[in-house]
């Protein structure tokens, strides 16, 4: 398989809950995946953390990996996340997204008590062994707890089989600089820091991985164009007329944000799971505005 | 109910997980708390973050919990952790804590994506309204990814009513002299990091929450003893005494270092549940060496 | 005066001393001055952080100040590093360095105690009013202790008339970002972090200050050329050339690093001023691959 | 010579300018340090950073060094302050800090390019060398830009004769307990924190360096003897008394806070050099308030 599967604007949906006894609303799920791809999506990451997936029991993480695959239905690849607390649930759970079709996984090795390096390893490890799809290691120290060093993630990508490619959302382009240097250019990564999104292209990023497309869809495509094309100057404007966007949704949380502004657009997906509140009243005013200005 | 319900060593057991299927121990987890109540422990607290809670499956925490309480049988107070991602679970944990008797509970509020102040804020309000047992705040920004200020504990502690005493593990001496000051010293405070014992008594801590019991039960019940009777020497000299063990468990993990040193003690606790691996062979060399030269 | 003086490649000259009794080298500054010219960097930046102004005393700082202004005679713009622990001092320079002939002044702000933002802005204020070249503010927290937000920068801007651009050097490409939209992209920034000169003209940046071109002239400007032209592709692979050059530079510090680069070069620029000790052996040969892999 | 020549509470002056030309104010330097040891102080420390040894010229400290130990005429010991950016400005001064009859000096090696350890162990040899009278080490991180680890600490003290004390700044309690461990507490260690300095003395430390004898120069000394008393219970509740105030002049940077807590004790010690400003009104009503409440 290439390891250029992934390329381009790689979306993540929400994850949508019913009203009152709060379960996974599958229906609205699905028509959220057909929104993304129609609205020209290059890959669809479903059960990422804009997906909640933290919050969701075994059932329902199953429920929502399943729909996923399903609704995609090949017409662009997935990529399913994978961020269990334990090995054994992890590797469940990366089993059962091979099972119904997944693309590839997406792993993220969250910590309660701190991993050393053997730990994290070994844990890609036993992933994936256990499965025949591609993993593409993700790093994200601000919701996981962890923090790889670009060497131990290059180190893993070189000695694991199956793990491919690097998701980076540490938002620091010098980790993207040091992979590059450390494997000749040859690991293929992918930006997961929405604001970082002009330099990780002009870094030589393959792919971001995004849920701005959940409300904005044209935007990250044009940067992903402009880029692709080398043309600088275009891509510069193109970024910073979206980058307020970028930076509120970041800032109030994905899945807050990212529900409340589906709402402004007329999709009802739903609130957050407690402890997440929805967006209040006045947060959900400047998000308007802001996607008013980017529409206009 | 008493504020002090609490004082002096409170100890953390570990929660041992059977060989081969890995289910929880109950049995050893029976015996481990009696050796904990005998060597003098003022409280007991299952399911913290040394009980590797955070790997535990509903069920499993439920078995856990319920055989805790039940085996302390009121010797000693009992508060059972809380450290749920979900509110939702929080409240099921509490009021099961409830339900089979424990005293109180204490309640981290974990973090996937990063709460706000309102957010935490409800946390506590919600699980706090459910139970009619006192929660403890604890705040611990190292596992929990949460880092709570002294503002906001403080005002939780006075706003919500069953929330009465706070446990701080950031490891800063000036949080707790903030709490300090601002209850007028009348918010009860317990220390959760192990090298700051001597100083978090010096600053008024009325007890330890610690796991070092389970290895070397003598030292900490000195340390206690030599603070609340005011003598500072004494004090000063059983704390470096044991400080080097206590900087030892604290860097290779709780679950992982005390498991290890239970093994040494002739107890089988067995190992932590993966991603944790077991201590290396040179972890359990430096081990036995720094409980050999305590035991002397 | 045009707010446009500066753009492209603004070079740091070292400061040489004379061996034996270590007084500056006046005539090594002025041939090295000229190389920098001819080599075709687009301005002079005497008395910088690579200058060792920190370590001159006022004698020496002045000569310095104005050999350098002399020997550039024009050819190019020079602007004078001002980084004074009192504002006394600042003032005396800056009015030294005008009636020298500079063009501009780069003015850091460093503590020994930390300031506040009403110290700063009146330390800014204070010396732009004693003189009547433009004003280019630094921010280098990780010299100079003190770290200038993207608000503060852009007041001060706004508010204090000869005050007209920005260096950012703390490397934080966000900050690029703020200043843009918090001033809708009307104030000029350069960069003066090295490994992130690539993102920082992506981002806009109008010029780079850096040290390099002492060593490897002709690198520095191919990236500013290809990003002027709006050619990423290029870009990016003339900026991953010489990013470990770059990398070694900042990391074993720029007065060291640089004259040890020098040495190899054949240009005897003595050593920087002790505590500063010279290259290392090792660290000479390291520099050496370096160079030799772009000179190939 | 004893190494424990200094102990109990090491008094900073504040450096007193004249208004109008604003040189350093002899007169009132000589009458604060008289009553800093009528007061009790045990040993007296000029230059320090409260001194703003910063911000004097060359003349200006070598006037303030000779002055301040010519005034203690020996009463008490005292340690002049060596914080030169240059290593040949530090011998020079230290040099004639001993020439005048200072019974040590305390060197802070600070930075503008950060210090490699060899660097560091240069720095503190050649000055040491120069030298017959000891040398306090000094860390403090957040005004010198260095941190020096507790292991190069002991190192430097173990094999550098003249450096036989440390002060510890870093306001991290854990630094005292490693170089506790490190030199088998034969190491004398000062705390440099005012807020830390309960926990200091708990930790084994031989005295406290501070500026609040200028202001409240009773509770230093009540907290002092407390602990050298082992009275646990005392020391706890004479520090709680003083904390605020020991916060407030840390907050507001001591030159600034000091300066007008001697106006408001109707000694006229003027105001700080710029860019340091006075205390604004705001401010001087709440110091004045932390007085009152000390004194009452």
């Amino acid at each position: 398989m290439s390891k250029n599967l992934f390329k381009g604007i790689i979306s993540y949906p929400i994850t949508p809950f019913l009203t009152g006894d709060g379960g996974v609303d599958i229906k609205t799920l699905e028509q959220l995946i057909d929104r993304l791809i129609q609205d020209g999506s290059h890959a669809i990451a479903p059960l990422g953390s804009t997906g909640e997936s933290a919050y969701l029991n075994d059932e329902e993480w199953n429920a929502v990996a399943e729909a996923s695959v399903k609704q995609v239905a090949k017409r662009v690849p997935t990529v399913v996340g994978i961020s269990d607390l334990t090995t054994q649930n992890a590797v469940r759970r990366a089993k059962f997204a091979e099972k119904v079709g997944a693309d590839a996984v997406m792993v993220l090795p969250i910590s309660y008590w701190k991993l050393t390096e053997r730990e994290i390893f070994q844990h890609y490890a036993t992933i994936s062994e256990a499965i025949s799809i591609p993993v593409m290691l993700y790093n994200n120290p601000a919701t996981s707890g962890l923090d790889l060093s670009p060497e131990l993630i290059v180190r893993i990508i070189k000695e694991i089989d199956n793990v491919t490619m690097v998701k980076e959302s540490s938002g620091d382009i010098q980790r993207m600089h040091r992979i590059t240097q450390l494997s000749n250019a040859e690991i293929p990564f992918y930006n997961g820091s929405n604001p970082l999104a002009l330099e990780a292209f002009a870094a030589g990023a393959v792919g971001w991985c995004t849920a701005a497309p959940n409300l904005i869809p044209a935007w990250p495509l044009r940067l992903y164009e402009a880029s692709l094309a080398g043309d600088l100057k275009q891509a510069r404007e193109v970024f910073y007329k979206q980058l307020p966007l970028l930076q509120f949704i970041l800032k109030g949380g994905l899945p807050t944000t990212i529900k409340a502004g589906l709402q402004l657009r007329g999709f009802d997906a739903g609130v957050p799971r407690k402890p997440l509140l929805p967006l209040d009243s006045a947060g959900q005013n400047e998000l308007a505005a802001l996607i008013k200005q980017l529409d206009g």
